[in-house]
């Protein structure tokens, strides 16, 4: 049997039961955006990773390398920020092909300290080496938390508003831009492009909605927002209800849509790697938040419900109910080679 | 320019001075065996990561995956050895190339458990992906040390006895008949292949000198037993005399010498991968140290001394010091393939 036959997330349902050897202070383990475990009454460290493959998760050709610092990193960040956590210490992984120089590998950590300075993350260690073929790079990244600020995915409750604190799509056609190689040099496209290639980690929001006391769960947009959410779905036991009507589809998603003839909705709900903040949030508490957030400079779109029905359904702008089904990145499922 | 005209150990002072952008509560960031930052007032993180790549680290063919699952976890645990610790916390990244199939995943995630559970060590998260061609696998681990239990590279000083905690030489002996690709039969040879396949890493010798207050100094034999006495020296500011007469030589090593026609001593000391620690004693303590191992069950082989003037000196057995130039593994100057 293959990995593809059961894909990414099949096979850490497999793993998952293996690892936790040494249950005291783990809050949580394999399944969230980061690990949790407690350092003392107080606080939690959280720790996440991630592996980025040549040809698999970027092209070499899309962009300076310190471009592909900056967002090596900044994925790794947003896991944090999804926890509600302060980023700490990065550890930077990468293997080199022999036709890399050393000015394109200056670039990179030029680009990834750019970034940690931005976020006050030390690159406190990693590893080096040859690769043969393509560059390999693996960020494993600390952060920090107060215990009673811990933001899971498993703690969605019916009722909640489901709420983004950003767009979602603009990722996923910037690298269908991208993968046609065009050098447009409309703003629309450059923008969509530079969504894809340079992603901002949404660590104000999540402090932010940690610090709240108001947020039952959260997750970065990484896989699309119809998988993430029904990660926090199955987690949570519960179901969900989106209103086309609601979700944030901008000017230069429109404008990609015309001009790939392309429904700028499939970007929005099955597209990856916006980093925008997926998140739950008690109902009450809901109208206060989006006026203290509107004065912090931070987006809080309400986008749907959770409710006891397992289930993502879809109400489109008619009234009609639909069934979403998950569509997002999966890399082994799918098979797509970005 | 290219990374192979610096070598790795280049590149790595070229990235560390940017890399301390938060230096609150740093104790060590770039350039020990782990980061090491304060948690509270009594204790500290260590943090480390090691990348492994096919072809480059190792090759499927020379053995089961829950072997190769073993050592991808023993290296990293072997490095919060070294600094002392007690390893806690593990997060494996692993990319997949579409002919690897799940019964190889399965084995490799067995035997990364089986050597969790002996240490252990929690397995709290990872990344999994595809990969084009070569199996990828990057885990990062943390450890937990007292404060005043941390063992470092710099801190070695002029009068330290330099000892190993085991033999050096066997990995790399191994390695080369598992190149060779011959199906040996005889004891000593699947010892020498086990001990470049499935090495131990030294945490109760760790654990020993980071309690006995007398280790100055310490690394593990990751890169060859010159390179790594060499970062000691540099980081400790220090030279070295080593003697011939006094460096472990076992039957096994002597075998695969007379066998491929090879001298032992150029394995023993300059063959890496053996996860044995190296390290500084002070003068005083040894005596009573040597008895204490002993009593544990635990190896300390005095093989040097620590002296004033910069470089390592060898002591042949006639009594003639030569220059001992590091020559360890380097995966970028030396091009070796494996």
């Amino acid at each position: 049997m293959k990995l593809s036959e059961i894909g990414e997330f099949g096979f850490i349902d497999r793993i998952a039961p293996l690892g936790l050897i040494r249950p005291h202070n783990v809050i949580r383990g394999i399944g969230d955006d980061c690990a949790v475990t407690k350092i003392d009454d107080n606080a939690c460290l959280l720790v996440t990773t991630d592996l980025l493959i040549e040809r698999v998760h970027f092209m070499r050709s899309w962009g300076p390398a310190n471009i592909l610092g900056r967002k090596s990193l900044a994925v790794n960040i947003s896991d944090i920020a999804a926890c509600g956590g302060v980023p700490q210490d990065a550890f930077v992984s990468i293997g080199v092909p022999d036709d890399v120089d050393l000015a394109w590998l200056d670039g990179f950590y030029a680009g990834l300290a750019g970034l940690a300075r931005e976020y006050s993350v030390n690159l406190l260690g990693g590893d080096t080496t040859r690769s043969l073929t393509d560059i390999v790079i693996n960020i494993a990244i600390t952060g920090i938390v107060a215990s009673d600020e811990v933001l899971l995915r498993k703690t969605a409750r019916p009722g909640n508003i489901i709420a983004l604190t950003g767009p979602t799509g603009l990722a996923a056609a910037g690298c269908e831009l991208l993968l046609r190689g065009e050098n447009a040099l409309e703003p629309w496209a450059e923008a969509l492009k530079a969504a894809h290639l340079d992603p901002r980690p949404h660590v104000p929001e999540g402090r932010y909605l940690a610090k709240s006391h108001a947020c039952t769960a959260a997750i970065d947009i990484s896989d699309g927002l119809s998988s993430d959410l029904s990660h926090i779905c199955k987690q949570s036991g519960v179901g969900a209800l989106i209103f086309e009507e609601k979700l944030p589809i901008n000017h230069a998603l429109r404008e990609a849509a015309s001009h790939l003839g392309r429904d700028p909705l499939e970007w929005v709900l099955h597209g990856g790697e916006d980093y925008a903040l997926l998140t739950s949030l008690n109902q009450d508490a809901f109208p206060s938040m989006e006026v203290a957030v509107a004065e912090r400079g931070i987006k809080l779109v309400a986008i749907g419900v959770v409710q006891e029905a397992p289930g993502i359904r879809l109400q489109r702008r008619s009234g009609h109910e639909e069934i979403l089904v998950p569509g997002g990145w999966n890399h082994f499922v799918e098979r797509r080679e970005i």
